[in-house]
Formats: structure tokens, C-alpha cells, sequence
């Protein structure tokens, strides 16, 4: 919030520059090195400053799914995917309450129309300019959108991209931003690593014209003549920040460590508006997990196993386990208002030998371990009243990292009447509380059903009359924020009085995501990312110069 | 949001003062006129500008009780009210997942947690300091807090004041509003009405020295010599500000129409930050009489009637009808994750004849009309399928203003299967599935057990099986809104360095609530706002004059 680390808005004419370029991008990860790389291509000088040590941000740790609605896998194999389709599903998600088919901007704010809609204009043109410089996608033809079952919309299956490896296998997000770093050292643009942006240089006319820049030694000046475009995530790891704007009703969350809503405060002391502030990208996480603050933690994007379930503190199933991570998410904030609580705050996987047989790995988040791997996080006993004691001494040392969550004291016998009751639904194959099996996008991130599975459901299995059982303690928490300032479809951040606040561009989570409390579906932040990088440069590119040079140009490299 | 009503700061050298005093209050009601008296009872020249034709703001359709943990009442009475105990009834409330009773803040930030602390060492003093201009409250020494049922709080009843007529009466925030604007003006404190602050006036050092005045006739400048304190309220009427902080989940509040956020966009305009801006005093309200503009609506406090009872669209009960409104709205908001809906948005109250007969009244928002009362918002029917389609038909007619929500086909069926577990419910006195009836507020919302009620629970009694049926739509609102800038124990408002902005001020409904997302009990506008107005004045009362007067002193007048 008021952090000290923010500055005011320093004068130009103040100012020593030390470093200059056309563009001067803030954050070295998938929107800013996108944005640096057609700028580039369009002739402008760019530098990119990044605050960690290390390049890829958030998007290293990613699935790197990007959704593109009619894609050019789709058109090449012409599947229809028609643009009022795709804004009309989005929209619906986006927001449900406001939804209205018959509004011209379907009942979403006209930023947030013009937003979508620029997104389904562009987003095919600007994946092609991606590839022409030689980073690939490939399509997953069968990948469905996460709510494609609703009746009200027309959602076909194959919108979604991943990266493409050279050696033809598919890549994930540290592979994506290994080969756009690549891509962007090839072409010598500056990457400045350890350099946060920590406020904005303007002139008289109230110009941004740069960004005072800390460094581990010094703190200098970066002067963007054209502009300053701020790529540099949410607001996921500062604790002010997630108390004031959602609640203090995350834990945490699995975006880089260095997103502390920079670009948020610097533009709150600019006067510009932050809106959204109180909707994030949520899953559940692994509590222990992100307790350790372990670097490589994703968010649960799909439970694994088929005989798992997951109970909240009373020891009931209140959620289908299968269902997107934002659902599963939300489902944990739910209140009691008779007791004034939130009873599903944290909630408990729970799972037999067979699954842990059959079902390990650490892909879409899951966290059921291989027989050799370390992993403290999860608790094992031979008995369900065993893991009840020991999942309670578990939060018991926990403490107020599990906010002080026990175990009621019948959690053991409740848990085995859910199991019973979940055991005949397996049986049955229906979910006749929580519909677990039901949609497309259930199916596809289970994966594979399991060989010794012949009941009518695939992704249930009745749970083991005997141990051993384990657990893993599940909290939600972000991938990251979604609020911010305003930008336009040009990625102008907007002021208070809804005009471009001048040389001053946004890319990402650092923005106002259009996209409300909904995860809209998979690949939401890496498909508008790189196709708003793309119209970003375009128009960053196109801004005169604010002034002549005054310091030998970095960057310049062409 | 960017509403050009809104201006940039002005510089003062640049302006020519048009009003003078030592304080400008804006806002003419209960944090406005308490603020006014404390400050001129201090020896200062005040002006009040209210941007209505009429004083009174929200406060003038409140019940208008005050909560006051160890009031004088209490004191008199022996009853013994620990200052930890409402600290920790607050803070419980305030951020249940946050709450931590060995923390030196209760697990609360520490400018919310100073600002409750503030609250309780002080609210006695300052409605003593009220009592003594002659705005007199009586107690009610068997209300109690909505939540004093929960295990781990100690809430003493009582804490609840009202107005006190002078001829003995119990008042409301209408008699109250008229007490305090009587008490001003013999004080001749000037009260302009329709008199709009749509921004600031700043001097070379950044203090706030004036506001910019719309007048229907022309633009004005007012001085505050000392201080300028905004006392404007929330943001409930501005549509746009709904959609960006409350996504758009209520359609309408009970706040006056005036209440359109403006010094939360002033505020913007200054680098300061706005927290809690997604929390509400939410209610639910009658939804026609929100579509109508009645300009007396008010929340649903209490839904009245014993044999009444309120389901979805679905024809499902899903909440306790007589749970506190911020319980009952909150539910309305809950999420379906499979069907991507709130299935609870709209809800259906639904009531029998004799509940007709014997529960007559708007006290407390109720609704069920008189004989005689013109009651457009009530649907009558003589079978519950002719009910059914009423409903529909209305909300057919309503359209957007019901979010086209329409009544789900087998609603009727549904109904009547919930009617005959209710029934069930009434006649054993439990209700297995929301707990109607079991809390202290519950009985005391309800009033007088019927004469005929002879159930073991007095707030439940069967629903009869023959019609008339009566029902009315219900709809998520707000009373205000809670988000704003921060303000500090003296009401300064607190800029992005967590510094106050000199010269500028804040009371109630403008400012960011310590609360969260709870509405912790009644009276929790009330009671903190005239503490915190007295605060207020005693603090701006201090500050040293900025320079001497440039024009006559308006409100001379001691």
C-alpha cells in the first residue's frame, strides 16, 4: 500500500537519464519480452528492465496453455469458430449477473467489450507474428473450454495452443520463456535483471518519460522516449495489498515471488483508478507448499486419481474435485452465517494406496508423489481415524499458517459415511451431489482411465476399505491478481478521466483483467497476453519521440 | 469512474474564494451535522454543503440504531462491558479468516485495529457530548448483537441506543436527522443545500485548503481554513462504480440517490489510495420498489411473519429467512460452479393469508401491506401454479431489471415439496436446515409470537394449504457501500505513504470501514459514525489556520 518502496511522480526536468531507449518495458517474462520483441521487429530501441534475478516471471511456472479462439489450427482444419461466439462465451463467464445477448456490448462495460473484442480480432494475427519468429505453438484439437457444457454457448473444442518444442514434443512455460529470451538475445535487446521499476518520470505536459529505476547498486534513471510499458505482473505477494483488495481470504499464491503490485501502487499515485482489485486467478493450493514458499509450487489445476476425494474440516465433501481450479477455488470461500464462518477454508485431498499406485505426478498441479520422491507435504496412516489424528496434528503445528483451522471432532466418522456415500455413487457412476464426471473439461484433465477402472464413471473409484490413506492440506490461494488499471485495446492505461494517461502502456496482470470473477477458461492469461503485447508495440512504436536524445542510446542494436 | 463531474486539483493561488470558514463539511446528515456541532461547540466557523435538495442523506431512512459497547446505560445499569470483548467481537466478525486472538491486533491491520480501539475508548464520550446539545438516545437494554450467539465471543445485550423523541417516543433516523438539522441551525450554521464539492483546492504545499462547489445556478469556491472533512457517503448510486467494486452483484441500494462516490473519485484524483471498495452494508431489498426509485425504500432488516417463507428460483429454501440482512444478501451472491450461476440472485418471498392478516407493516423493511395499502411489489394468487405464474409473468415483464431471471418450470412442484418440510420443521420447532429461530437477533427482529402460534418455535408455523398465496421479489442491495480512502483515528484521510493529506478530513459511509465483509451488528453505521465525527472535530478544530482570511467569514457566527 503505502509502502515506501513507491515513489512519487518525479520531474523530468529534474532527472538525469542513464539509461534510454524508444520503449523502456518493465518485466522480463511472456508480456514483456512479447511486446520487446515486436517492438523490435517495428525498429524501435528497447530495453527491458526485470526486478528478479532471473528472467519468466510467473509464466516460467505455467502449463502455458494460450486460448486463441479461431485459431489457425482451427481454420486450417475448418472448424467453424465464429467471433460471436467466442465474445458472447466470454462474456457469460465474465460476468453472469450482467450478461444480456441482447446489449450491444453484451452487458460488460464498453472497455471490457472493446477489450474482448479486440482480443478475437487480433489474437490469431499476433500468434502468427509469434511464430514467425520462430517461437511455436501446436493446437490440442480436443481440448475443451472449461464450461462448454452450458447450454447458452457455443464453445468448440480446439481453441486451445501450448508451446511447441523444437524437438516436437510439447513444451510448458519455462520452455516457452526460454525460447523467447532466446529470441530476444539473439536480437540483442538489453535485459537488465535485479532492476525495479519503483516510479514514474514525467515531464511538464504530465508525459510519463521514464521510470526510476533500483538496482542492488544504485538507483538510476530509464528514459523511454516513446514510451514506458509496464509488463510487470499482480499484486499475489503483497500481503497489505491481498488483505485490503480480497480479503485477506487467499494464502498466498504460486505467481513470482517478486509480483508485489508495483505497476499498482505507482499508478495509484498517479491518480489513475485500480478497478477489479478484489478478483484474482484462484486455485487451491498445496498449504504446506506454499508454506515453504517452494519456488516451483503451481496451483492445483487438476486433483488427480479417480478413489480420491476432498472434505472440508468437518470431514464432508463439499465440491466436486474434478471441477476447474477457479471453481474449486471459490468453493472455499463459501460462508456459514450461522456460525459465522467459512467452513471450507481449508479442505483435505484424501486418497487410498491404489491412487497412489496409479496416479502420481506433478503435472496440472498434482501432488500425489512417486514411491521415491520427498514429500512433506503429505500425511499417511494406516487408518481413517489415524489421518484424522494426524492431519489434526499436522494444522496443530501449523498453526496460523492454517489460521489456526482444526479438525472437528467427529471429522473421522464423518468421513467415513462420506466415503460410503461416495463409494455408491462410484459404483452408480453418478455424482448425485456435485456432478464429479460430468463435463468435457473434468474428462480431459483427468487423463487416461485408470485399467482396473470398469465402473460407469471414469473418474470415480470407490475409496479402499483399508489403508494406508493419505492426505494433503489444500488452501486457496492465486495464480495471480487480476485488478489494476484500465488500459485500452492499444494498452494505453487509462486515467481517472477515462483518457490515455500519455507514454504510459500496460501488458498483463498488472492491468484490469475483463474477465470479472470467472476463470473463463484455460489459457485466459497467456492467449490475451501475447495477442495484447503484440497491438501494445504497435502502438507504442507509433508515438513521436517526446524528445531528442540525451544520453548515448542502450539498445541500440539495430 | 471517470466521470467528468470530477475535477483535477486546483491550485489555490489560482482560485478566488467564493465561501469562507474555518471547516467545509460536505454532506448534510448524520456524520456532517455531528461533525458541524463538535467543531462550531469548539469556537470554529463551519459551512455545510449538501449536495441534495433536502438534508438528511441515508440517515434520514434508518432505523437508526447506534451501537455503543459500554454505554452509558450500560454503566448506570452495572452491566459489566469489557473494551476486550468488543474488541474481539469486532475483529471476529470483522475478518473471521484473519481473526487471531493472541495477535496485539487480532489478527487485523493496524489502522483498522486503531480505529476499533478508537471506537471504544471514545464512543461513550461522544454520544454523552451529543446528549449535551440536547439529541437525546434511550436504550434498549434487551437488544442484541447479531452474533453474540457464537462460542467464542462475550456480547452483553444492550449495547443497542435509539433516538429519544422528546415526548418519550422511540425516534428514527427520519426525527433524529430533523433533532440534529434543528440543533444547527440555531447554532445558525449555514447549510447550503444543492451544493456539490466536485473536487479540491490545494495550496503549493499539498494541503487541501477548499473545494470546487457546483450550484444549480453556478460554480463556486469554499475555503477551509482549517479543514475541509467529507462527510459525502458511499457510492451506491453510481452505477458505474457498482460494476467496477461490487461486480455489478446488486442492483440498486436503499443510500440516498445523492450517493454517487463522489469524493471517492476526488480522492483518486489526489495518489489516494481506495481499500475495501468491495464491501457493502449489503440488505436484501424488495426489487420493484428498487425499479420504482421509492424514495423511502430501506432494507429488508427483518422479514417478517412466522409462516412466510423465502426460496429460489428453483423453489429450494436456502437460507434462514430471519438471519441478520448481511447473512441473507450474502447468500443470495452464492455461486454454482457447475451451472456458472447464482442460482440465488433473486429470491421469492412467499407468505399465506393468515401471515397477511397478522404481520402487516414496514417497520424494519417489511413488506406484507396492509388492507388498504397500495402495494404494487405484492403478487397474489389463489393456488400456488397460479402463484408460479404470476411470478413469472412478472419477472417476465421486469426483464433487465430482474436480470431475466425467470422462474424454473417445475418451481411450483419444487414449492410445494419445500412447504411441506417447512411444515415438517414449524410444527417440531426445528429447523434441520437453517436454524430459523435459533439466535437472540432472530426472535428479537420477529417481535411478539403470534397469539395463535402454538409450535414449539415461535418463528415457524406451517404454511397453509390453501390460498390466497402472496409473494414479492427480492433482490440483493445495498444499504452503502464500505470502501474508501483510510482514515486515521483524528479522521484524517490517509494518502499513499500512509501520511495524512494535510487539510483534508473524513467521516462514515466515504471512508474505508474497518469491518470487512460483515455487518457486525445493527447500529454499526451509527455508533462509530458520530464517535468518529466527534473525533473528527476535535482534530480539524486544532489545526492551525492556513493563512488569513481572503473574503468575509461565512458562518461567523459566535
Amino acid at each position: 500500500m503505502g509502502n515506501p518502496d513507491v515513489r512519487v511522480p518525479e520531474r523530468a526536468d529534474e532527472v538525469s537519464w542513464d539509461l534510454e531507449a524508444d520503449l523502456v518495458v518493465v518485466g522480463g517474462s511472456l508480456a514483456g519480452f512479447t511486446t520487446a520483441l515486436h517492438a523490435h521487429e517495428l525498429g524501435a530501441k528497447v530495453v527491458v528492465l526485470e526486478k528478479a534475478s532471473q528472467v519468466g516471471g510467473s509464466a516460467r511456472k505455467a502449463v502455458a496453455g494460450m486460448w486463441v479462439p479461431n485459431n489457425r489450427f482451427m481454420q486450417g482444419a475448418g472448424v467453424v469458430d465464429r467471433k460471436d461466439d467466442a465474445l458472447v462465451y466470454m462474456a457469460r463467464m465474465a460476468r453472469p449477473l450482467l450478461f444480456d445477448r441482447s446489449d450491444p456490448f453484451l452487458g460488460l462495460a464498453q472497455w471490457e467489450y472493446e477489450l474482448f473484442e479486440a482480443f478475437c480480432d487480433n489474437a490469431d494475427t499476433a500468434f502468427r507474428a509469434l511464430e514467425a519468429f520462430g517461437v511455436e505453438v501446436e493446437q490440442d484439437a480436443s481440448f475443451p473450454d472449461y464450461h462448454m457444457h452450458l447450454p447458452d454457448v457455443n464453445a468448440p473444442r480446439g481453441r486451445e495452443l501450448f508451446p511447441h518444442n523444437p524437438d516436437g514434443t510439447r513444451g510448458n512455460g519455462k520452455s516457452f520463456i526460454a525460447r523467447l529470451a532466446q529470441r530476444v538475445a539473439e536480437r540483442q535487446i538489453p535485459v537488465y535483471l535485479e532492476h525495479r521499476a519503483a516510479g514514474v518520470i514525467i515531464n511538464d505536459d504530465g508525459r510519463v518519460v521514464g521510470v526510476r529505476v533500483q538496482t542492488p547498486d544504485r538507483e538510476v534513471a530509464a528514459r523511454g522516449r516513446k514510451a514506458v510499458v509496464f509488463c510487470s505482473g499482480g499484486f499475489t505477494h503483497n500481503e497489505d495489498m491481498r488483505r485490503y483488495y480480497l480479503g485477506g481470504r487467499v494464502v498466498g499464491g504460486c505467481a513470482a515471488f517478486t509480483n508485489e503490485g508495483d505497476f499498482h501502487r505507482i499508478a495509484q499515485r498517479l491518480g489513475i483508478p485500480l478497478v477489479h482489485m478484489d478478483a484474482a486467478y484462484l486455485a487451491p493450493l498445496v498449504l504446506e507448499k506454499m508454506v515453504n514458499r517452494d519456488p516451483e509450487m503451481t496451483g492445483v489445476f487438476a486433483v488427480p486419481a479417480d478413489s480420491l476425494i476432498i472434505v472440508n474440516r468437518f470431514g464432508r465433501r463439499t465440491v466436486n474435485e474434478k471441477a476447474p481450479p477457479q471453481d474449486r477455488a471459490t468453493q472455499m470461500l463459501s460462508w456459514d452465517p450461522h456460525d459465522a464462518d467459512h467452513p471450507n477454508f481449508l479442505m483435505f485431498a484424501i486418497w487410498d494406496q491404489r491412487a497412489a499406485e496409479r496416479f502420481p505426478g506433478t503435472g496440472l498441479g498434482g501432488f500425489i508423489p512417486g514411491p521415491d520422491d520427498d514429500a512433506p507435504h503429505v500425511i499417511r496412516a494406516d487408518t481413517l481415524d489415524q489421518l484424522a489424528a494426524s492431519i489434526d496434528e499436522r494444522l496443530d503445528k501449523l498453526g496460523d499458517s492454517a489460521r489456526n483451522v482444526r479438525l472437528r471432532e467427529d471429522f473421522a466418522n464423518t468421513l467415513r459415511e462420506t466415503i460410503e456415500r461416495f463409494n455408491g455413487f462410484a459404483r452408480n457412476g453418478v455424482d448425485h451431489d456435485f456432478h464429479r464426471g460430468e463435463t468435457p473439461i473434468e474428462i480431459t484433465f483427468h487423463g487416461p482411465v485408470a485399467e482396473d477402472n470398469h465402473f460407469p464413471n471414469g473418474l470415480m473409484f470407490p475409496v479402499a476399505d483399508r489403508g494406508p490413506f493419505y492426505a494433503t492440506i489444500l488452501a486457496p490461494g492465486t495464480l495471480d491478481t487480476k485488478g489494476g488499471p484500465r488500459v485500452n485495446t492499444a494498452g494505453q492505461v487509462l486515467g481517472a478521466d477515462e483518457q490515455p494517461v500519455p507514454g504510459l502502456y500496460a501488458v498483463g496482470n498488472s492491468t484490469a483483467a475483463p474477465t470479472g470473477q470467472s476463470y473463463i477458461t484455460g489459457g485466459i492469461t497467456f492467449g490475451p497476453i501475447i495477442t495484447f503485447s503484440y497491438l501494445t508495440a504497435h502502438a507504442a512504436v507509433r508515438e513521436l519521440s517526446n524528445d531528442p536524445p540525451t544520453v548515448d542510446l542502450v539498445g541500440d542494436n539495430r
